[in-house]
Parts: C-alpha cells; structure tokens; sequence
C-alpha cells in the first residue's frame, strides 16, 4: 500500500492499515464478471414505508468469495437475493462481520457521486483485519462499489429526480463452515444498494414531528473500551446497544448519548458522532467533539469532514461568518457530561449535532442525564446555525451544486 | 418464571432473567414436528480430521421462528443443511446472535446425559435478551435439545461406544430483512450436533505433544468491560477476540490470558474460565478464580461446578483430602496477574486451569507475562493434583458413573 492512500488516516487509522499490509490483498476488481437480472424489482416510493423498512434493496448486488491459502477470488455481480451459508457458518455465532455506510447522490448536474469513498474503502480494511477477516486493497473495494452504480444508478437514482441518494452497505462475513474458535477459513464480501429514509431531517414519522434529536445519556451501559473494538465498523459494536436504545425509545428519546469511565466521558450518540458548540469559560467559542486517540470512537467520515471544513471556514476573517456564526476553535479533546451540563446552566451551550452517513448532519434538541432533561438551543430554527451551515456545505458537494475533490464522480456510460 | 428455576442462577443471572420475564416467551417444545432425513450422513471417526474441523454436523437439527407481534411459532426437526437469508439479515451487520455451548455423553451405563442442561438454557435467555432477541421459557428449549437427541442420539453416539460425545451448539440469531439498526422483527433459534474433539487433554495435534496450555497474558486487548457484554454469550464476544488469540498462536500460545484494567486482573483464559490454586501469604491454601459481580467474566456452567464440588469435597475432614490434595479455601474474588506472578516466584503457586465445556478441565502449564514466560506446576504428571480431581468427578457424573442430579438421562425410547 502507498503513503498516499493513507496519508489522510489517524494515527489509530495508519497503524491498523501496517498491521494489514502484511495478510493477502489480492482483491482485483478487473476480474468482474456480471450477470443481470431477469426480474428486475421495483423501486419504492421516496419516504414511503418501504424505503423506511432499509430492505428494498436495488436489483444487483457485488459478490467477492475468499478462501484461505486461496485469497479473494474473481468479484462478481449477480442479481440481488438470498445469500446460502450452513448453520456452522462463523459469522453466526462469532460476529466475524464488519460492514461499510455510505451513500450515492444523484446531482443536480445529473451526475452520480461518491462522497469520499476512498475514506470508507480504507477504514473497512482496518475493520476486516480488527475480527481477524482478510485484507484487501481498498482502491479495488472503490471500483466494485463504483461499477454496482454503473449497472444500477442510472434506474435507482434516475436523471430525472436529482438530489436524492441511495444507501450502500458493503460487508464482510465469515461464512466458513467450522465451529471452531478461530479466524474463518472462508469469507464473503458483498455490497449492496438501499433505498433509504432521509434521517437528518430530524422528522421521523414516530418522532412526533418536532426536529431535533432527543439523546438520553447512559451511564449504566458502555458501547465501548480502551483495547477493544469501538474504532472500528464491526457488527460487535451495535447489536449489544440496541436493548439501551429501545429502553431509551420506550422513554420517548431517539438516540443514546453513550459515556464513558468514572467521570461521565461524553464519546458518541447512537451510531453517530457527536458534536457540542459552546461558548468557553474564557470567552472564545469552541466545537467540541471526542478525540480518536482511545480506539473507543468511530473514525466518521462525516466526522473528519466537519472537523477540515469546520477548520478552514469558521476561521477569522472566514467570508462565511457572520453575526450568528461567529469564529470557532476546533478542538478534539476528552469532555464530560458535567462540562456539557455546566455549560447548558450558564447559558454558554450553543448548540449540539450528530454526524454520520445515516443521521448525515442531524441537531440535537434535548439531552437528558439521570432523568433530568436539558433543551438545547437550534437557533436557526429546525437546527443550530453551525449545524445548518456544515450540512448546507456537504450537500453542495455530494450533490455537485460546488466542485470539490470529496464528491467523487461515478462513471454511467 | 418461578423461583424454583432461577435459584442457583449469580445475582447478575436473576437481575436479567426478571428483566427477560416481560417480554414474550411462548416457545412451545409441545408443537414440535420432525421431518426425517432422506440422505443420512456419515458419523466421522473419532479424533479425525473430520472431527477437529467441527463442521461434521449431525443428520437433523431442530429449527424455530420467531416474529415480532407472532411471538415463537412451532418448532421443528428437519434435515440438516444450509440456511437462506436475505443480505440485509440483522445477524449479518449488527452480530444480533448468541450461542450456547453444551455436550451430550454416551455413559458407561449405555444411557446418554446431559449435564445441568438447565443452567445453559437459562443463561442463553440472558444472552439473547443482552443483544434484544427475544426471551423464551428455558424449560421448553431443553425439551427441543433433548428431543433432537431422541433422533440423532442412538446412530451419533451410539451405546457400543460408551465415553464419548456430542457438541451441542443451540444458537439464535436475527435473520429478518431489514438494515435499520434496531432489534431484530424475524428471529431463528436452531440447535446443531457436532461431533468435536477432546480439547481436554492438552494434546492437540498442533500442540506439540506437551500437555497443558500455555497462555499469554495480554496487556494491551480487553475482552471484555463493565457495562458491556462479558457475562453473556453472543457472538460479539468471540469474533474481536481472534486477532489476539492468532497471535499468540504464532508466538506458541495456546490461548490468551485475558487482563482487565490499570492493575491487570486475571479474568478468563481463551474462551474459559480460569482458576488458580496457591498458598496464601498467610499459609491457607487457596483456590481463586474471578468474580461475576462487574458482568465482564462469563458465569460458566463447568466453573460454577467446579466451586460447588470444591466447596463441598476440599474441605477439613473430606474424605477426598490427601497429602497431594489438602483443604482448600474457595474464593471468589478479583486478583491481578501481580499476585499470581509474586506466588511463582515465591513458590506458592500450585496449580492454574481452565474450565468450560469446550476445554473441559485442562491444566495450564506456562503463562508468558510481557516475555517473561513462567511454568506452572503439574505435579500429578499430565495434570495438576486438584484439576485431576475436579475432572474425575465431573466425568464420573457426565458419564454415569455415578448418579448425580446433575446429569440428566435423556429419553432415548
């Protein structure tokens, strides 16, 4: 592997990719053979049920087999279905899975995009390796995706309906058939392409119908430690927090803030990242979010983007300030609830969102911590001024209305 | 449920089972139907290749499934064979899956057994709830796994080879269509039979020929952490901790030692528990292993035999006692691989093993703390004086030497 396909990663990101360099990669998307469906299915309406249900997936999927001592085998694309495995298949009892999420956007141009896919690429490489499944070369991972949107882009995200998007989930499984403890001797990598809901609205249809997430902070339940597995995109990492999750919608909250340590560490909301714009005790005004340096926070695209953006344009003299959107230090740093409480009581908290590929750039309305809820502000109206202005600058580029290096262009012809 | 099934379960046990009373569990073993196998598979020699690949299931496995607002539909038997699901199945992406690990013994009295089926049936309604599958009544489960034997017992396990047996691998995982992160609308629990090797002697074919394991004391990897998910047995538990285990592996570690926090308490050994024997500073010999109350060690149904056994048989006036086999004090409690290597080289360390169902009892005979490798005593040859002890009994009962509550026959006619 290059500098240069790291040279954008975290230490946490760089190291993780050395440790793979030395296992088989000899994913080779120039051996793609593609067979097309003979009973194409249909595509949902945009918000209907069905594309609330994230099952409707497009007609074709991408299909990589892997075998030990063998290595990745020619990628296939074949018309979407079951996928086959026996009951002793690993990923069944060991969670020896990781997946990817992103999205492509049809532009305004009328042009497919990509939004920074190599990003994704390489950190799914770091999450194969971290449940002992295979590596591969990410830049080849970018091409299988790319040629699924050529066969299925142009009738899932049609020319006509620009600004819209398509949910994409590559995974990886190992469904070997072998009981045993130990890294699976066969894998499979599959991507696939869903119709699915615009989340960062904050208008989920059993939200009620005001905008804003509500978080509520959990300090019994911990997503994740310090040598574990909390940086990486693996199936470990959500399935044991959804019984929070549903406790804290039974309780009328969307997300869980999750804490960490003995003093209330705040690190992520949901499956999100998590942001808090506040005015210091000093007087300068700050975005906050949780540094990568434990390994228990997810290296988020989203995240990244909204720390370079965030950096080159909430800067002195920026010519994107203005009254309401002042200058910002970004700082990536260890914080606790308390601080975030505090701020909120002295009337310094400015303004708190998540950033993911699901919830995209979505404001927080309310934290509750230990049954005492807390407003927070959106003081442009649905959102905060900060936040309406991030999603505003990453929609013109994943939807091509700006010409930046992030929006990658997907090749249809 | 009643008290009566709950009674021996830790605290943690009782807390979670009450939390799984609320929701549904109508799994009725009274509905089961059996479909018999057209195509009989052939039984592997014991010790093969076949059997140490832990693929080699058994001709039937029992099947049940579960829908959201349906509840557990009627179980059945049916041939073994492979499973279908779509791509965007929950236990794909979000490792909404867990597992128990039990076997079934062909006595030396022509009878086949199981041993406290019960108390892995109970824990895996734990373990399913703690990644939001749903709860069942764990009496009914142990009436499918039995049922499965009342077909498959006589030809897998057959009364012309007493002192063998089966792996029995009941598991559940949500295999609905549908990516959203939440729990899971369609859930299947499957129960499998495999033949699987005898890991408790120590001499695994890649072993080396010696006896006991050799364990490698991590540092830097955390299995598992309070408010998480140690205690139960999903599938998020095994597959993070692969990477770690290979490499001890190459270094020629058997399995990892896993430590918790900034002093590094012993927790579990590979996918055991794990137990010490020593002389105290004070002189009292005692046996340790660590504690269940921080929900990070995972409440074995062979480690919590091995503490009853213990606590009745190693004690003053015992008639089990000898010069090799003096009382004991059975403590719970947390201690760090500090104490355990201070007892080494103080001489007070006695002996260390490892229980569960794969690994049975199985001696340790070296621990490698940061390159420091130090042995660990086998003084009865193959095995430390005690672990013989406990293995001898706990055999004696699995195989109907003697009888015992613990062993339960299963109706073979």
């Amino acid at each position: 592997m290059s500098v240069e396909t790291v040279d954008h990663l975290t230490s946490v990101g760089v190291t993780e990719m050395e440790k793979a360099e030395h296992t088989v990669k000899d994913l080779d998307a120039s051996k793609l053979t593609i067979e097309l469906t003979n009973t194409p299915r249909p595509v949902p309406e945009l918000n209907s049920k069905e594309t609330w249900s994230c099952r409707a997936c497009s007609d074709h999927m991408v299909t990589v087999t892997w075998l030990e001592g063998k290595g990745w085998q020619a990628p296939k694309i074949v018309p979407y279905g079951p996928l086959t495995m026996m009951p002793t298949a690993s990923c069944l009892h060991y969670a020896t899975q990781c997946f990817e999420g992103m999205k492509v956007y049809r532009g305004f141009d009328g042009k497919l995009r990509l939004f920074r896919p190599d990003k994704n690429c390489q950190r799914m490489v770091i999450s194969s390796t971290r449940v002992s499944l295979p590596a591969f070369d990410p830049v080849e991972l970018e091409k299988l995706i790319k040629a699924l949107m050529k066969v299925d882009g142009a009738k899932w995200l049609p020319k006509s309906q620009p600004g819209n998007f398509l949910y994409l989930r590559p995974s990886i499984i190992g469904n070997g058939e072998e009981l045993g403890v130990k890294a699976p001797a066969e894998v499979l990598l599959f991507i696939i392409a869903v119709p699915w809901p615009d989340l960062s609205t904050g208008w989920n249809p059993s939200g009620g119908g005001v905008p804003g997430l509500k978080l509520l902070a959990s300090k019994n339940d911990t997503r994740a430690w310090p040598g574990g597995f909390g940086y990486a995109k693996v199936g470990a990492n959500y399935g044991p927090a959804f019984v929070a999750a549903m406790e804290g919608r039974k309780k009328g909250y969307d997300q869980i803030l999750w804490l960490f340590g003995p003093d209330y560490q705040v690190t992520e909301a949901g499956a999100s990242n998590f942001f808090v714009v506040w005015q210091s005790k000093e007087g300068t005004r700050e975005l906050i979010t949780a540094p990568l340096d434990d390994k228990i926070i997810l290296d988020g695209v989203t995240r990244r983007s909204v720390l370079e953006l965030a950096r080159t344009r909430f800067v002195a003299k920026s010519a994107y300030l203005s009254d309401a959107i002042k200058e910002l230090n970004i700082i990536e740093r260890t914080y606790t609830i308390a601080e975030v409480e505090e701020a909120q009581k002295e009337g310094r908290l400015i303004e708190a969102f998540v950033s993911g590929t699901a919830y995209f750039i979505t404001p927080v309305s309310a934290i509750s911590v230990h049954d005492e809820e807390f407003p927070i502000n959106m003081d442009a109206g649905h959102t905060g001024h900060y936040a309406g202005m991030l999603k505003e600058w990453l929609m013109e580029i994943k939807y091509g209305k700006v010409d930046h290096e992030w929006g990658v262009v997907v090749d249809e012809d």
